[in-house]
């Protein structure tokens, strides 16, 4: 292929392709419908069709998710590059905000005087100040897991909670805490996930109002 | 585990475990030593073993990227989540602005009028502006694609090329184009790669420097 022709596909074509690249390669859906287009965003924004099996949805989800982004629940990340990933223009439309509060200097300063992570204490500044938004944790399951506390203590009372943690320290815990709370989630279980994934999930809630 | 004992473990404590775990699972490393930790560092942030067999590196380019990194030279990425995820403490160390040309209005408005990718519009502004920069392009195809084609007319002259695009459409073709320029790079072949390995890539060069 020429490459003036590559620079000329336009990007609405280039995503039209991929999509249609996913559902030939996917293996037959037998979850509700709704949330096949979570899963196909995710596999778009990784190329990694383990996420096919990996992402576990509590029952309707999806439909109380866009509720809460309809009525412009905020939504919570625990890292600056989830909040970067979040399409801004949809967020607009919905007058939906995009929060975290990782690089702010209190919260870095207060994790180091108590010698726990950045991620846990600014879950605890988010929570109070918006216990019912939406939580995304992309990155630190430390963040998680102090989320499922606040819950479990009834602090936190979360529209819908992103859990796609990704590593190899208390990753997989993180996720099975997540699933013996009683909110609405979307977890990636295993080791799997990360910022690109948890902007991938909301993207495609918010795309199902806005397109 | 006890939860309050998850939450008391400190941040550099997680890291140290996981990259203990990712040296025991990985296969015996045969590539060139200083290319080892960039390696460890993607898989940290993918969760993804695969990354051991798919990043190629040209001879040297770890030496090299690191004295350009020393010299304060500019990083350029194709979106704001890579931007966003660049140690930005290790950037001001050494002097290294991360410029992100992505959102401009004017990027946007020539984007939409010539019909091509804010991706490739975005790269061409930042060729005029830093022609020797560091490019890490994380999500487009089409911004790899463009900035060969910029190399290749002598306009580019890239230090480095972080070259890990995703995605069903070109992805493969943009990184094949990559192999058959001079400039020195990483890449990551195949499909997979991402905003999170671009600057996993980048952070794991900067760590080699400032920790």
């Amino acid at each position: 292929m020429c490459l003036e022709e590559v620079n000329a596909v336009r990007p609405e074509e280039i995503e039209q392709a991929s999509m249609k690249t996913i559902a030939a390669e996917m293996d037959p859906w037998r979850g509700p419908g709704e949330n096949l287009p979570v899963v196909m965003r995710v596999i778009h924004t990784t190329a990694d069709f383990e996420f096919q099996k990996n992402l576990r949805f509590t029952p309707g989800v999806v439909g109380r998710a866009r509720e809460a982004l309809r009525a412009g629940t905020t939504i919570v990340t625990d890292t600056m590059m989830a909040a970067a990933g979040v399409n801004k223009k949809a967020c607009r439309a919905l007058g939906v905000q995009v929060a975290c509060r990782m690089s702010d200097a209190a919260v870095r300063e207060e994790a180091a005087s108590r010698g726990v992570t950045r991620a846990v204490v600014s879950m605890e500044a988010a929570v109070r100040e918006t216990p019912e938004a939406i939580f995304a944790i992309g990155n630190a399951p430390t963040a998680l897991i102090r989320l499922c506390e606040l819950i479990d203590a009834g602090e936190a009372r979360p529209a819908l909670v992103v859990g796609v943690p990704v590593g190899f320290v208390n990753v997989i815990e993180s996720k099975e805490r997540l699933a013996r709370t009683a909110v609405p989630s979307i977890a990636a279980m295993g080791r799997k996930g990360g910022s690109t994934v948890a902007s991938a999930i909301l993207n495609a809630l918010l795309y199902g109002i806005t397109r």
